[in-house]
């Protein structure tokens, strides 16, 4: 108990420094969680590729093992890093710090960092990001709000996924959107597939505004 | 102890009913918070008549006597609500919730609330919104943020308010900025003049930026 309180607040601390980092370095950092499956990687690569033509994009990529996340991300042209976690179920701040100098973004970058597939550990390590994005695809229970309660309290935005699937399942969107926001009042929902396109501009728009926000105050930068 | 805890568990249910209120209403709610003569009501006013030509904006106003700042910002044009607390030094989640009953502003607004001048008081009383930004005028000396880390810490945004009166005064900007990061490492910082105008676009840009994300969403609703 002692030495996990030890290790989030060692975390806490380089969360702080790569929020600081982000901020100064105008970048706007997504953290995607969810669990395996869910469909991240290929809702990122859809996503580049409709953002890389006007927005400077780049990735982290978290896995116990294997690049095959980070090839898939490279292939779309953007830069993307891959962090090997091996028995750790989960990126921390300071794995993030590190992938984040080696990979060095442009200014005003959209950094989306693919955390490892789970809905447990990576709940409880901040990365630095400006916004934790969830994913739940349809192909999963309803329930899976109220069974990860700490996931859902910590993020900003449910991502609702693979909704292309929806009329071939006895999926309850609704009541999805209703648990999650039992435990998180504030979360934002969308719903997107990946695969036909459908939700992806609600999507963009999330981020484009995001960004316009994490880069205010860049322009009249307190330093001369 | 015990009285306060409850206290605040209880706001802290009604600040979440508040969140998930604004977020369905695609209102987006700003918490202002500083000492008393930071130029609060000043700011609102130069900002309202900046943005309502084409966005709807709403004020409640916090103060434990008098309504003259109400009276400032309806002279704008903009609807305001007056709260006084009486004895109480900060606005709670319970009596916001019943002043926006009683505005219900337009789908889309923004909703300043312009809390009880006190660095100390409100900063326990989350209200349900979306950035806490705390006003701190060159006036005030440059450890503010360390004196009120409390603010600091809960703040998402520091104004560093009447930089037209730097040139008369002896004060650090950088120094302010520096030991606001110390404390929030994410906080963002922008420095405005109500009195001339500068920095306000920044500041307008924040808004705009915020509130198109609070709107995100809402055009896909989850409810059909």
């Amino acid at each position: 108990m002692k030495i996990e309180q030890d290790l989030l607040a060692k975390n806490d601390a380089y969360a702080a420094d790569n929020r600081l980092t982000f901020n100064m370095a105008g970048v706007l950092a997504l953290n995607l969680v969810s669990s395996p499956g869910s469909g991240k990687t290929t809702l990122l690569v859809e996503t580049i590729k409709r953002l890389q033509s006007d927005l400077p994009v780049a990735v982290i990529e978290g896995d116990q093992q294997t690049s095959m996340d980070a090839e898939r991300i490279r292939a779309t042209g953007a830069p993307a890093l891959q962090i090997n976690t091996g028995k750790g179920c989960h990126l921390d701040a300071h794995m993030t710090g590190h992938a984040f100098e080696q990979l060095r973004p442009a200014f005003g970058s959209v950094l989306f960092i693919e955390n490892v597939g789970n809905l447990v550990c990576p709940a409880m390590f901040d990365l630095g990001e400006e916004h934790r994005t969830v994913l739940i695809s349809v192909t999963e229970g309803e329930d899976k709000p109220l069974k990860y309660p700490d996931m859902i309290r910590s993020s900003h935005l449910l991502l609702i996924t693979k909704i292309d699937l929806l009329p071939h399942l006895d999926f309850d969107v609704e009541a999805l959107a209703t648990n999650a926001r039992k435990i998180n009042s504030g979360i934002k929902i969308l719903k997107v597939s990946a695969k036909t396109g459908e939700g992806m501009n609600a999507w963009l728009g999330f981020i484009r505004a995001a960004r316009s926000l994490a880069l205010t105050g860049l322009e009249s930068r307190v330093t001369v």
